[in-house]
């Protein structure tokens, strides 16, 4: 008998209802087989196109059931979940634009060369879907990272189907959108195989590990992501996983930027470090602020703004006890003080709140490098420091990251060109993340072509991108036919363009 | 007392001279780290081209000199020696101009935009450096794969300092290499340490190992290669393994194909597969040719072509014993023939020859599976087909390859479309392999655009290419700069494009 799948009040605790019940080792099996039989339904692009539009506007259409579900089961509140539901099909469409458009087949034809030495064959190169994608849901984004989410969509515009191992958080979501997808997948005369949805732990690692399975998608703590990458790489055939783990999000306020702005940048921080109860991956989890005067105010802003937030309910328990444990275990090192202390509010709920340490303590290692580590939910850790130098130290120390932020003073972000602190302070950041902020808050991230949302390991195990147009790079591979004659060629190598996709002709962009 | 590291005469099996020792785990960790702190050297692609170009520049100065050193290690000869130089230094030559141009880059701009929902920032995205890239050496190009080859050409293109574990093989030419090297960094006004060698199996097992390199390129076997992506997998921080393992490059010839040029096609495989004493990655290794008159005439053919052929030396006597073992094992299987029989020479040379068997052999599987495993040397399979379903049934058991081929007749590769048995074909080679050809054979790698050297495992370990412009990709890592004001951003991301690289500016591209 199969293990039933509850959908679970998180506000109360309560078992909602049964949605699902577990995936079997046999029903993965059957599953990943039927996607991969349905591949060859995605090979046309203005197919893929018309899929994730129709799934983009059922969307749309069933909002109010959808952000329900979503709300019942996350207890992110609805506003939050209409604006991920209007995300997600932002990106559903969008995917579906950069199918149609080809830019990402990086099409390149070189022309035989009988005069070089030696003779050039006749080459063209495109790129082709990978084959049957497994997709791991996020639990902070019901919507926008999981079932519907981001690497759903990319990966269905790249032409490969994809199994959902569902987040055990929000299962009725899960299904709910399965069912959506379902029916899209229908309006686009396409078989419903072409994305399915599985529930259960073992399920998810047997999806990992199946022969048919080309490649992954991953959004999650560092101890799930590592156990199914490692699962990944030991495959007779290994496959790529494109996981993001954990990110700690460094933040260094400059001296300057201090000086000039103590009260805004405290209240920012506090709203992004609270915001959605700090469960977002782009948390900002270590932020460096000047010991004396100006850091005092900064710190003194922070407290009033962090004591003025609502306590609020975390996605599941589990997640709760361990951000009250590991707000514990942090707070009690020597030498961390905790001006709002973070931890249990009422019964199902946490209250925000803040630890504050010296740099020293931070680069002395050993059980501080506790405080460099992420911790998910509403807490931050400020480091005082006293030069550039304890910045560096500190930073040296610091994992990789989704993203690394500097608050500078005007005239420093202005003027310096290439060679004044805050120069040097953004070629400290480059190594540690994927994307850079000056002056903003990394949480919001944005759909957009030049986007990156993946940094240095543990944020990511691969080099790639989650979020924005070139995430789609993942879920292929290139193929050059050579001296192939044209009828046997796809359209978009053909001479003449036929497909009309942008190409790099012996060496030269076409547009 | 390190182990000394000789260079030994193929051709006699003895010892030449000493030329080098076995590094230690300190000596590995003095090298990564000279070369980690030599990284901003790199910084400037013009720097870079620089270098590129006096390398080149350099090796064609010394041609001679390295030839000669080359083939007393390898037995290649100098004719094709002198071929690979060419080769070499047109691939440091191209790189030097790819570095240049910038594409490579993938500079996109999305500006910001405060009428969209949510708000857009200021989105800037280019690609930077991994960091120390460790190049494993193949063996069967002493120049082109090896320490001046196309993963040290690429990842210096890419800003990254190189650590190369020399082949053993070919010691003398790798230690001349980095001499050369060293020189063309020291007249481009470089630190010898973007580029360094070192010696011995277990310096190999330390480098991947090492947690300043950030990525490796490797050549050679698929033991060897699968130990250390292993290797780079289990480390506490993961990096990008880029493995050319092993490849059968399968070639099917049509029945129309047989019928028509059975001799021209049974010479060219001849030439193909002895090609180098058989020692290329993309050697045939898998023939599927039609049972029946046709084949028989191509068979014919190629028993006097291969016949014909002289014995030659194998890169080292490990080889040689290998290949004379592998042959012996694959002839002993029932239903095994061996019109010429490939095996020992000389005392140091081997013949190449071929087998034969019949495609129901082949899909019996257990341990037929043998002849689905490359045999390096001059040896390739001939399964002799009777239809269309026993092509498929032999292609669904072949491993992933660098390249897959069908010789087809003229009147099916020009007339059929998209429907007919030659586009089937294709459809199922596709899958297959990184590179397709038509009536040609796989050896010899254009170094050109489009062109792709990787395919599925144990093809290559990742989906990238080790041969043409886009090898480069596999040492880059993008990164996003939100917000951030002109005199912080790289000139490549600056408004009025002061470096003039191409970019996607909105979603548009800009040459």
């Amino acid at each position: 008998m199969s293990a039933p799948v509850w959908s679970v009040d998180p506000r109360t605790g309560n078992r909602r209802e049964q949605v699902a019940t577990e995936a079997t080792a046999e029903e993965v099996d059957t599953t990943v087989r039927a996607a991969h039989a349905a591949a060859p339904a995605l090979a046309e692009r203005a197919q893929r196109a018309r899929l994730l539009r129709a799934a983009a506007d059922l969307f749309d259409e069933h909002v109010d059931k959808v952000v329900e579900c979503a709300d019942a089961e996350t207890a992110l509140g609805p506003g939050r979940l209409s604006g991920e539901l209007v995300r997600t099909t932002y990106q559903l469409r969008a995917f579906a634009d950069i199918a149609e458009a080809g830019d990402f087949l990086d099409a390149r034809i070189d022309h035989a060369d009988p005069a070089l030495t030696p003779p050039r064959p006749d080459l063209r190169r495109w790129k082709v879907p990978l084959g049957v994608v497994a997709v791991y849901s996020a639990s902070n984004f019901p919507l926008a990272f999981s079932v519907p989410g981001g690497d759903t969509a990319s990966a269905l515009a790249a032409g490969c189907p994809v199994v959902v191992k569902a987040h055990p958080d929000h299962p009725g979501t899960s299904e709910l959108s399965a069912a959506l997808l379902h029916r899209a997948a229908e309006e686009a005369g396409l078989p419903p195989e072409v994305v399915s949805v599985v529930h259960g732990f073992d399920a998810g690692v047997e999806l990992v590990r199946h022969p048919l399975v080309a490649a992954a998608g991953f959004t999650g703590s560092v101890r799930g992501g590592r156990a199914l990458y490692d699962a990944a790489a030991a495959r007779p055939r290994p496959i790529p996983f494109h996981g993001e783990l954990g990110s700690l999000n460094p933040v260094v306020v400059s001296e300057a930027a201090a000086a000039e702005r103590a009260e805004e940048i405290g209240a920012g921080l506090a709203g992004s470090m609270t915001l959605g109860v700090g469960q977002f991956c782009t948390k900002p989890g270590l932020v460096l602020v000047p010991a004396g005067e100006s850091g005092d105010r900064l710190v003194t802003s922070l407290t009033a703004a962090v004591s003025d937030t609502e306590a609020g309910v975390m996605l599941d328990h589990r997640m709760r006890d361990a951000f009250v444990g590991g707000v514990r275990e942090r707070a009690e090192l020597e030498g961390v003080q905790s001006p709002v202390t973070p931890g249990a509010g009422s019964e199902h709920t946490v209250s925000g709140g803040f630890l504050t340490v010296d740099a020293e303590h931070v680069t002395s290692g050993g059980e501080y490098d506790l405080l460099l580590e992420e911790c998910f939910g509403p807490v931050t850790v400020i480091v005082r420091y006293g030069d550039a130098a304890q910045v560096s130290a500190v930073l040296a120390r610091v994992p990789g990251s989704l993203t690394a932020t500097a608050h500078l003073g005007a005239a420093e972000a202005e003027a310096d060109g290439g060679d004044g602190g805050a120069a040097r302070l953004l070629a400290e950041l480059t190594p540690l993340a994927g994307r850079i902020l000056v002056d903003g808050w990394p949480t919001g991230v944005a759909v957009a072509p030049a986007q990156q949302h993946g940094g240095p390991y543990p944020a990511t195990t691969s080099t790639s991108t989650s979020v924005g147009g070139t995430a789609i790079e993942r879920w292929l591979r290139p193929v050059a036919y050579q001296n192939a004659p044209q009828p046997l060629l796809p359209a978009e190598l053909r001479d003449g363009n036929p497909a009309g996709v942008p190409r790099t002709v012996d060496g030269v962009r076409q547009s």
